[in-house]
């Protein structure tokens, strides 16, 4: 616990930083190493019972990405006919169609699977991914999770087995044009003290 | 997407420095400022059509430490009656009993919970522990994720409207003791490039 390496709010920064890209430069390289070197902060990940339930695969083949992009469209062709309501008014807004160019645009896919029969298996993957997410970002990668309505195609694409679960996909490389964050909620509204709906005053802050 | 203000590899260390810890301290201050620093990291995270579905308690009050133990003990006590197989094997090797004084122990619990009608909630909620986790470190605050078996007590404590379900409890402060970390899978055996089953080829690492 020596806070002798302490480097004052870098995650702060980094996590502000951080924001979902959904456009992607297209034939760029990028060195693999960049990406396993993100896998493995999120490997650090604590587990229930240590179980590591997740297992990544990096996608960098070309073709093998148009296969996935077409895989998934087909899903999402299906899943955009019958979209109603508050759902369809966000997506609209953000002009997301059925199409996702980013999972053919982005140098790779990172495609993480968790271990049906660990134990709050989805709970640490997700805790990993965020590890990911942040480590991608300090490695200079842009990142987004998309979750394909249907991934049986994908699977059977990378010969998983059934034991697995695909939990996202996450498009890395470099954004195509620079955008804004989504804004967040202030820490007022999103913290409470000692119980439900006690809010804490901000000049606690300072001590 | 600057990549100067990088600065290397510090995730990775943070990530591998940061173990879950069982026993705290008893009696030590800390400002609170400190706790809600890491948690406006985790503010930031991203979520499934930007709900941000969390919400955090923190408690500090002694007195509601230790109901909130009391209450969690229970739960586990009829838990540990039932427990069998690989699971008691699991837990007798730690010594993890029914018995929680980390509730009481450590300076802060933050807990947190998941809005039940946002979309991919539990996931969004679980990337954005791995962000709070990795910040709680960087902040020299040692932490826990524990998920008490029944939670409806500690909600009633609380008053936590029915909408929210409590992910976890973070108990968050100084450990009483330096332990050993868990051993995480090397990187060799939890990625695969292109297809499932496939290795990395190790020295691709230095490409």
């Amino acid at each position: 616990m020596s806070r002798g390496i302490r480097r004052d709010k870098f995650l702060l920064e980094l996590a502000r930083r951080r924001k979902s890209i959904r456009r992607f430069k297209a034939g760029v390289e990028i060195p693999l190493a960049r990406v396993l070197e993100a896998i493995e902060v999120a490997l650090e990940a604590p587990s229930g019972m240590n179980c590591q339930p997740w297992q990544f695969i990096v996608v960098s083949d070309r073709e093998l990405k148009h296969r996935i992009r077409i895989a998934c469209e087909e899903a999402e062709k299906k899943l955009h006919g019958n979209v109603r309501g508050e759902f369809k008014k966000w997506l609209e807004q953000r002009n997301i169609t059925w199409e996702k160019p980013f999972l053919e645009d982005a140098t790779y896919l990172i495609i993480v699977y968790a271990d049906k029969h660990c134990p709050y298996t989805i709970q640490s993957t997700w805790l990993a991914i965020g590890y990911l997410l942040l480590a991608l970002e300090e490695n200079g990668l842009a990142s987004l999770t998309y979750t394909p309505p249907d991934a049986e195609k994908v699977n059977s694409l990378l010969k998983v087995p059934k034991r697995y679960k695909l939990e996202t996909i996450i498009p890395v490389g470099y954004p195509l044009e620079e955008k804004i964050k989504e804004p967040r909620e202030p820490l007022i509204n999103k913290v409470y003290l000692n119980k439900w709906g006690k809010r804490i005053i901000l000049k606690t802050m300072n001590t």
